[in-house]
């Protein structure tokens, strides 16, 4: 989408040297706009790991890169064996990593020119994440339409967690998608933007990206959602997911759950937008099944901010405090009231599901 | 309760010079431990409106020796009246700081010496507040003590909003209460920490009391809650209230509500701990009737922590992003286990709370 009137993917490869791949990097974000240059399996993987780039299908696509830039090095088995190792073990609960590391190899199998046929499969990959997440905009639009005909064409106010804006995407983003496709379509919207503690995807990714293209939004704490729902000031969530069950459990950005409970008991629309590489297909039940990442102390007791114009970053909490930074939780299928997926928008159960994707069956 | 093994209120006469009254700038925790001399109105003013002191019970304490401050300047009714003004209006939500204004001035009202009864009246404010807060320790600590036995003197894991603690009363605390009446009975507990965005009186305040006085406890963010509850790791919910209701819904700090959903959907006892100058006999729906203070968008914007020893104010936000910031909600009543009061526990709901308070009905 645009920044500063020019318009921009996450992950892209550096003109004039294809050897190259570039990114933003988002931890500089949103006092800097900073673009890196990755060269390296080692760049991949820290880059992953430490959050420059981050959500579901920008890992993605960040990964099928990575094997890529591997193959450049050495494009032997055991070389691309090790990268695969290296990339999937950097965020372990990104479902989409596993996938395009496995779709690289996958293509890279039985090809007599691995770098040529690396190369293209990653941009394969980032060019279906694209049409992906358009057809999610496509798609989603419909239901802000109907509450905006519904509200007779008043502001349709839409509650978002986390970034699953096209910043966590290659472009679009997934939650952000039919919110940017109502905008272009000139429905009047405003979005609540939860600033998402510990590490602040919302404040510092969504306020942004939002307000760089224009769309008008709120900034709030994770803690005000629900006083917003009981006072009509919502009329629909929509969040991505990091992982869905195929019976429409959704994990995704810690505090997620809570902000479900609460559009539940005011009875208020909760969507999960979601390319289907989201899905892992094996497991049903997603308070038991899917393992949750534990991140370190300091991104709860340390925050980072500008001061007098510098980044700081300062203490929040007594020193010696015990912290627990769990990163996700699982929001359970019986809260969600539809997925809206690049083949369609339907309900969070296993029926539904699998009437879009009848292969899965 | 102790700091630094010594005991402390967190509002007292000052030693050998009875027209100034002392307390902890509670802005300054947990890096510095300050403590500030009140003189006039507009020192108590600026005490109650900047958040030296804060809580229910410690603003209406704080309130009714801003009451005797004012009459050692002047007694005269036209003063009196100006300095309840003035004192009320600095937070409009809390209840017990109109309550304690209101008992001054009846108190006053037909008093010969005036500075005499203002002075007696404030510190029997001040020790109705410890022996209730005491006494919701007492009717509190059962309740653990059930969990405790029914899980074999394995540890019971209690979840806390913002800061109810000995820091927003005068002494023991509410919400905290049951949790040191049980830590001083040698239960086995441990304490769940929200950090209670944006002003974070749980990672500010909870954590260090709780720390100081050597009570295990871990600070999470406000969004982990929900994941806690549904793996089993919370067997119960305290919270504190600023005001309640008859019907026993109850505003508390923002964010109380979607974790009394949480416990809700995972089968989790909440209570709330108040004691009962935080009624508001008047109201019957808490969600409708009861009046949200907004505070301003820096609270959200900018965050102030520790830098190489300094404090530094830290925007983490765009600077031109839209805020709003809600600082309660309303629980309601059908969320909450049980009330815990000075005079025992109840169900949440008008009979029940007036079984306790008969006078009341």
């Amino acid at each position: 989408m645009d920044v500063n009137g020019r318009h921009y993917r996450t992950i892209w490869v550096k003109k004039g040297d294809s050897k190259v791949i570039q990114i933003i990097d988002q931890r500089k974000l949103p006092h800097e706009f900073v673009i890196v240059d990755l060269k390296t399996v080692d760049d991949f993987n820290s880059a992953i790991k430490d959050m420059l780039v981050r959500g579901a299908p920008l890992i993605g696509a960040t990964a099928a890169y990575g094997i890529y830039v591997a193959a450049l090095d050495d494009d032997s088995d055991a070389s691309l064996k090790k990268a695969a190792e290296k990339l999937i073990s950097s965020r372990p609960t990104a479902i989409d990593l596993k996938w395009a590391v496995e779709k690289q190899l996958a293509a890279l199998k039985n090809s007599k020119n691995r770098i040529k046929t690396a190369f293209e499969t990653a941009n394969k990959i980032a060019e279906d994440y694209v049409e992906m997440c358009r057809l999610i905009g496509i798609h989603g639009v419909g239901i802000i339409e109907a509450i905006s005909k519904k509200k007779k064409g008043a502001a349709v106010n839409i509650l978002t967690h986390c970034n699953a804006g096209w910043l966590a995407t290659v472009d679009y983003g997934t939650a952000t998608a039919p919110i940017y496709e109502a905008f272009n379509r000139k429905i009047d919207i405003h979005v609540w933007v939860d600033e998402t503690r510990p590490w602040n995807q919302g404040a510092k990714l969504t306020a942004w990206e939002l307000g760089k293209h224009g769309v008008p939004s709120t900034l709030i704490a994770d803690n005000a959602g629900g006083h917003l729902m009981q006072h009509g000031m919502v009329d629909m969530c929509i969040v991505g997911s990091d992982r869905t069950t195929r019976t429409g459990d959704v994990a995704n950005k810690i505090g997620t759950y809570l902000k479900a409970l609460a559009a539940k008991d005011n009875n208020i629309p909760f969507y999960v937008a979601l390319p289907s590489s989201t899905f892992d297909w094996k497991i049903k039940d997603g308070v038991k099944d899917i393992q949750i990442e534990e991140r370190g102390s300091d991104e709860v007791k340390y925050i980072e901010g500008l001061h007098e114009g510098k980044k700081r970053k300062v203490l929040i909490a007594p020193e010696e405090t015990n912290v627990k930074n769990y990163s996700f939780d699982v929001t359970p299928a019986r809260l969600v009231t539809g997925l809206i997926t690049e083949r369609g928008v339907c309900r969070a159960n296993e029926k539904s599901i699998l009437n879009l994707f009848p292969e899965k069956k």
